[in-house]
């Protein structure tokens, strides 16, 4: 397993999070992800280490952006 | 039809608007429910004039609160 961390801006409550966590954790190999909304702080245990291309696409596509 | 304004406190994003718009969407009578975040205003138009103590109970099972 890998561990990675990303901050994400824009979060403001749980619901955010949830949005958040959701489209992350649809990645191909993902296996938990830990959303913190006060920091920003997003992060993903998975597989193999992730593209992190694919992550900001997730993130975006939840409506947040990497930071 | 009826108009009424409340005043929400706790919403941060569009995930809270719609959470509170679901929440008083679904009381008996309602039409149209106008949700600003920034302002925490909420818009009733109903068929008739709502209970206060039931637009409150909404708006807590939402996870927010009148002001």
């Amino acid at each position: 397993m890998t561990e990675s961390s990303y901050t994400v801006t824009g979060m403001t409550c749980g619901h955010c999070a949830g949005a958040v966590r959701e489209e992350v954790e649809a990645l191909a190999g993902v296996a938990k992800v830990d959303v913190d909304v006060e920091s920003g702080s997003v992060v993903v245990t998975s597989e193999a280490p992730l593209a992190v291309d694919d992550v900001r696409a997730a993130v975006e596509e939840a409506g947040y952006a990497l930071a």
